[in-house]
């Protein structure tokens, strides 16, 4: 490997800085170093990549682990890591692209077509999830004699663990083999997100320890709002990028500036949420979405070329990023240290957590499934046991977003004092750690093995004209990632009896979005169809490129 | 504007917050703010594109001013700036993308068959300019009495005002209209920075109080060994992502695995440079120019658009950024309390400083013409007397180069204690904004009305055959930039006379190059005709795409 001696020798070099404590050349080391290894993690992931257990995620992590353990090593038992965890870092620059390319790419035909499903499982299930854990660790933990929790931390416990990390599943299920599968996964990671983000945010704002019906209300109040305006800046931020790129670029097309201008409002959508206290998750989530749907299709093909892999590439390289600081960060001497008195403690502190996480999930993805197995009336639209085990499984791995929360409740400036913070860092770092290299080796094999890419579970797909619904929704939702594209809306069919409307509320609210998206919306701010005066090949949609 | 009230409330958030001094949201607020003024630079830039006298980087600097003034305002006289001009900032995130993207696009048959000139004007004449400056304010500012400077201090001023900023003047040049002029004030405007960079650095490193033939002799070493070595590591790494690129992703290709290790591998050079303590500008510019020679023809046509646009865009936001920082520093009320109590002085030291920067430039520019003049043969080649005053206008302007250099040289930890420190930080900000203001508010219509865009100045172009030169110049380096393509070198003629092999050294070596790259280099690296093996249609260079 070519970049193997650069390690060595910027590792050598380190041990050797370290000691002379320059400030500024350390931190050259530092961007170095993890220049290199996201290079070697991107290099190995690809020779890898036909490999049955590994994946990208786990490769940057053990890679971070085994770097982790040289300059431990170097630094004789000093150091692990050399930068901080830094909270900024990582919520300001790495999440931000990693979630706007996920609503950026998302399709959205099937993302809205399930939005009742993922809702259900991203917010409702997140919060039985979030109230399993919390209850289990406060029952558990204090049998076990760890007595220096309050409410506010078992309660931050529940919020902190109930952050899923798809990610790797999303490598191994296939968009458009399983999309059912694949959108619920997505879009339920993604809500889930939110939720835990929000959740924990509402917690650490309210006085907990007297909990009564007002103050409940009072979350549930702040909760809803937050969730609904965050979404709302989000949608605005975006329309507002279409609707300048359009009025300004008319005719006078300039790509640089088109790239820029997406890149920049996009990024600008999450600091403001964060400015105003929202969620810039959901914000930049959906500010994604709009973008894919109006920005998208005004600006010139080689913009629309350069956007979709640069925010692919983005999201990428931050995603690496975090694996390999997280393996990196794990070695980390300090904590461990005190921990060490205990370790009997401490494992079984990571083992009941480990459990109440499978425990959590398989608390909501079970019964909601069964529920939305009864209501609904299509034999298509039914969730067999092998998907549900696999969005149970899918949801199994913590990670980064455990972390990051982790690190903002139980440290001050990036140490970790009290004996009993270090333990649930430590616990965090272990449950993040083995969920994502045991659950996540276990996850290729697993997923072929309920979901043979043979038979195509294309659950609820538009190519079944069989069932009843399809033989509706199907124009109802085409134009979105078919190639015929849809120049003007006035070929779609209405809804032809009260009897389909009353079956299908969401599907009748979608038809009247798409009339009014191409009555009002599309002429305003573009999309396809209405972006650019410029003829050619029908544009496709971002989302209709693999994500690699 | 649909983004003013996002401004306004900002700025009003910030007077808030200020008082408050909640240090977390401030940071998010002067992102927001600061993204949020971006864009509207790019706006406004973009609806003044046609305008007869403003460029991009005088929108940039106004609205910083603007900005600034707004905010000094708003917290009732006592700040203007939101964040504090920051070396790091600007050496390590902003600088290295505006000089790689510099590489990449450059038009890389006008850079090498003008290479001698560049040189010449870039180093040598750097070099007599910081003579000029250092020994001219020596002698004024010893006269006018400001005697607190040492002999270093007027060295480093030297090198501070030889750095030269002609992004606004590329913005007039047409890179097709005036290859020539286009490549020479390019070229030289890279070399410079780096000559000035490298001549800072070795100022502040030797201790020139005592100046004999000995040190003056280990300058020179110094500065010779620090060009040549970043040179040769920006070729190294640029060749080694053209080899790992080549052999892995060979019939197996990802886009955004190549476009994610193009990015990583280019900055790593520039990281590496600075961990060796060499010139991260040169490495990354001659890392940018192998990349576009040999990765960019191994990778796949979406990573090809992808890259081309994405580093332009990068290098777009940066200078923007910059331009808009410097903007908002220029207003910093700490720095101008100092020179408060001797205005005459102050107003007399930036009117030295300019006269000298004009002085300096015209001490090489008119001479080194003239000489180059005198040795070239042929007719094409001469530069004529409205080329030269071109060519010394485009390099009047002083920007964020200088800034950071004046900051790194006269203040510790971004505060100016000093107010001899502090007069010559309000001199330098003084010269950057008179420079870009006044200077290139002239730079439209003074290169309109030299160089008029009917009269083709295509000097030394490779369209006009008359010339004995360009009738074997043309097939030498066709190919690089032509639109036909070279599968195999092997249509090369040779130089038939010994004549003219010593009449044209440098066409000589290139013939030599170029053999040597078709039968060694491109087979093993990848290039035009051995990057991929799928067809289609001949891909062309990065360098032929307009830079917006």
């Amino acid at each position: 490997m070519g970049w193997e001696p650069g390690i060595v020798s910027a590792l050598m070099r380190l041990g050797v800085r370290l000691s002379e404590s320059e400030e500024k050349d350390v931190f050259v080391d530092s961007i170095t170093l993890f220049v290199t290894l996201l290079c070697g993690c991107i290099i190995i992931g690809h020779l890898l990549e036909e490999n049955r257990w590994i994946n990208e995620s786990i490769t940057a992590l053990i890679i971070g682990l085994c770097t982790g353990g040289i300059i431990l090593l170097i630094s004789g038992g000093k150091y692990s890591r050399i930068l901080e965890f830094d909270e900024e870092l990582f919520f300001i620059y790495l999440l931000p692209p990693i979630i706007f390319n996920a609503g950026f790419q998302v399709k959205k035909k099937h993302f809205f077509r399930n939005f009742m499903t993922i809702m259900l499982f991203g917010a409702f299930g997140t919060l039985v999830s979030f109230s399993v854990i919390s209850f289990g660790a406060k029952e558990f933990f204090e049998k076990m004699n760890i007595g220096f929790l309050d409410i506010q931390d078992y309660l931050a416990l529940g919020a902190i663990f109930s952050a899923t990390d798809s990610v790797c599943t999303l490598q191994v299920l296939n968009q458009d083999e399983t999309p059912f599968l694949y959108s619920v996964v997505f879009g339920e990671g993604v809500v889930n997100d939110a939720t835990s983000v929000v959740l924990f945010n509402a917690i650490q704002k309210f006085d907990l320890s007297q909990l009564d019906s007002k103050i409940a209300w009072q979350f549930v109040g702040h909760f809803v709002t937050l969730f609904i305006s965050s979404t709302l800046l989000g949608m605005i931020v975006g329309l507002l990028s279409a609707y300048i790129i359009k009025k300004l670029y008319f005719g006078m097309h300039s790509t640089d500036r088109e790239v820029a201008l997406m890149m920049l409002m996009a990024y600008l959508s999450y600091v403001m949420a964060e400015l105003f206290d929202l969620s810039g998750i959901l914000t930049v989530f959906f500010c994604g979405i709009v973008m894919s749907h109006y920005t998208w299709h005004n600006i010139t093909d080689k913009s629309q070329t350069t956007t979709k892999h640069t925010f692919a590439t983005l999201s990428f390289i931050a995603e690496t990023f975090i694996f390999l600081y997280v393996g990196m960060d794990a070695l980390d001497i300090e904590k461990w240290r005190f921990v060490s008195d205990s370790p009997g403690k401490s494992v079984g502190v990571s083992t009941v957590l480990l459990s109440l996480v499978m425990l959590g999930r398989a608390a909501f993805v079970f019964p909601l499934s069964f529920l939305s197995n009864c209501t609904s009336k299509s034999k298509n639209n039914k969730i067999d046991l092998k998907q549900q085990v696999t969005i149970w499984w899918a949801g199994l791995m913590r990670g980064a977003v455990s972390m990051a929360l982790a690190y903002n409740k139980f440290t001050r400036y990036g140490h970790t004092q009290q004996p009993g913070n270090a333990m649930m860092i430590t616990s965090t770092i272990t449950v993040v750690l083995f969920s994502t290299v045991v659950f996540g080796l276990l996850t290729k094999p697993l997923v072929r093995w309920l979901l043979p890419s043979s038979s195509h579970h294309s659950h609820g797909d538009s190519s079944e004209p069989s069932s009843p619904k399809s033989s509706y929704t199907l124009p109802l939702i085409a134009g979105e990632g078919d190639s015929e594209g849809r120049p003007n809306g006035n070929t779609i069919p209405r809804p032809t009896s009260l009897r389909m409307l009353l079956e299908t509320p969401g599907n009748c609210v979608h038809y009247y979005w798409r009339k009014f998206d191409d009555a009002f919306m599309r002429p305003v701010f573009g999309g396809r169809g209405f972006g650019r005066d410029i003829s050619g090949s029908p544009s496709s949609s971002p989302d209709e490129m693999s994500l690699h």
